[in-house]
């Protein structure tokens, strides 16, 4: 049976002051009444009943993943102890479906990412499911088609092509880290990359296989985990194996290496939502190219990022290219142009004593 | 007797979003933990004692002004139906002196300027009200050495100077509105001109004798108001009458015709803080230029003034010359080179409907 894991591990240090540590990207809204976990979930439940939706996050966000996503128990919500990157985040969700039911298939969704139209994801997840119910051994990843020259994103190059049932997937070249402007470009002209979205689809004993294969260690804490599953050790179990495990992600830890790595080709539009300078591309913005959230009132005003709260007016005059995002406890003003902005200033306010802001 | 009269009539538009219509820049504080009418009531009542301050002010303010000056009684503060320049509220402050105090001297402030160091001011009262004991038509009129050439201030040009107990004094030659950057340079240049800081020293019934002379309505008007002084039908008589006198500066009403009039140079630092362009020439700042007020973490910063709360955090990344304000309802965020974006930023705000957050 097919079943969802979302990926909620964000820490939110890209959307700050919105994201804070205690509210990550994945639980605010862009553009839409529901947050990005939400609208994740929303996806999913249209492929699977509730009671096959699983999260993974961390002890800190379990709390509002819970009342963000109230249709889950608690024994859905999987609590990792610590942020070990993607490659154990998935093991450990893959032998807790392997419990209760072996012939689990997974649907791997990071929680924070915005797709549409769910349509279209639908389909293409209910194809990758078809194709891994026929060649078990398979490990799907969706490689959206670049409609721009992305530096952003990891892209994966195609390689021999392998229909099935009317489905049209490519083995896995190779794996492209994100390129400069000029590879970008390129990438982008030719049909023969993708972007890596980060969704995979594949059974869950094949990713074990496959871990067990490329990280032992990974593997071993997990069969350690398995025996006390279900159990009051299980947490003190977890506690100590998990933080052993190697910080690695899925993609370097076992899909560069795998042999039945698939790319399934898919029509969505998608995005990572990486920064504030991700927003214009995906939110409508006026006619002065202002991309604006929450109550604003500007004059000479053109190219600006504005996010505000329903109850706060944010006010402008004379100014072009900037972020500008009030929240109650902080104000961020920063020039659009860098793209490493909130990633020096949340680093300043850290060094200066001032982490109950962050 | 000396009295002094704090006129507290701000509405408050200039330092939006920090002054809003229910608190205007006299409730502010500008590099003090001292409001500024609290600064200007402290810099007076070394000169007189505290049942000798007046202070005059809108119906919507007369609560805070309470509340900032608990000195007072609620009978020394007057209360003006509505706003009617400095003319009326000079005359409705010297009929109320003049029913307790016959001989009463008036001294006038605005309740919302910067002056040091208090001691010279006070010297330059005392000097002022001994020249009006000797010379009882005299107005005598401040006038502050230019130190750099303004065009938002008024000038005044002196005349034949008159010695008087040791102080030099001098007739007053003409008013001069805000000038021009040429005409600004001239009169910062020579010893000439002073700027007109709208501070008064005058005996009571000086001020309204003149004022009966070229302004009989506003006269009148008092008058009338006279014979209920102290009785019920004060207010509804005030209420009937004040809004009824020509809304017009003392400078402009009396000053500019009247014959005793001089100007007394005065050696203190004086500003009107007439917007947030004004602070950096009167608070310290940073080695980027930052004038800042709050709780402030910024990299690339410079040129800019920023004013925050002591709760909430202002975080600014790669801007120049602009104005940040935070405050709970409201944010801006302004070219700091455009001295009228406020005002056309608050009528803007007042266009859509927004008259909640001004």
């Amino acid at each position: 049976m097919l079943h969802t894991v979302i990926m909620a591990g964000g820490s939110g240090s890209r959307f700050w002051p919105q994201s804070r540590r205690a509210l990550p990207k994945q639980f605010l809204h862009f553009g839409s009444t529901r947050t990005l976990i939400q609208e994740t979930a929303d996806r999913c439940l249209s492929l699977i009943s509730p009671h096959r939706l699983w999260v993974v996050t961390g002890a800190a966000h379990s709390k509002e993943t819970s009342r963000q996503l109230p249709e889950l128990l608690p024994s859905q919500i999987l609590v990792e102890p610590c942020a070990r990157n993607t490659a154990p985040c998935i093991a450990l969700a893959a032998i807790r479906l392997l419990s209760a039911d072996p012939e689990a298939i997974m649907l791997v969704v990071p929680a924070d990412h915005i797709i549409s139209p769910p349509e279209a994801f639908q389909d293409a997840v209910n194809r990758a499911v078809k194709f891994v119910e026929s060649q078990p051994e398979a490990l799907v990843l969706f490689g959206v088609p670049p409609n721009f020259p992305s530096t952003g994103f990891g892209y994966i190059q195609r390689g021999e092509s392998c229909a099935s049932d009317g489905t049209t997937l490519y083995k896995v070249q190779a794996f492209k880290e994100k390129p400069n402007q000029l590879t970008a470009a390129r990438y982008t002209a030719c049909d023969e990359y993708y972007w890596n979205c980060g969704i995979f689809v594949w059974r869950a004993d094949a990713i074990m296989k496959a871990i067990a294969e490329f990280e032992p260690e990974i593997f071993q804490g997990c069969e350690r985990l398995k025996r006390v599953a279900g159990t009051a050790q299980w947490d003190a179990a977890l506690a100590e194996e998990f933080p052993a495990m190697p910080s690695i992600s899925i993609d370097y830890a076992v899909l560069e290496k795998a042999q039945s790595v698939y790319v399934l080709p898919a029509p969505f539009q998608w995005d990572d939502v990486g920064s504030w300078q991700a927003l214009p591309r995906l939110l409508s913005h006026d006619s002065d190219g202002n991309t604006v959230a929450g109550i604003h009132c500007g004059q000479e005003t053109s190219g600006c990022i504005i996010r505000g709260t329903e109850d706060h007016l944010i006010a402008t005059f004379g100014v072009k290219d900037l972020i500008i995002v009030h929240t109650p406890t902080a104000t961020l003003v920063a020039d659009r142009r860098n793209e490493n902005s909130i990633k020096e200033l949340t680093a300043e306010i850290e060094r200066r004593g001032l982490q109950a802001y962050l």
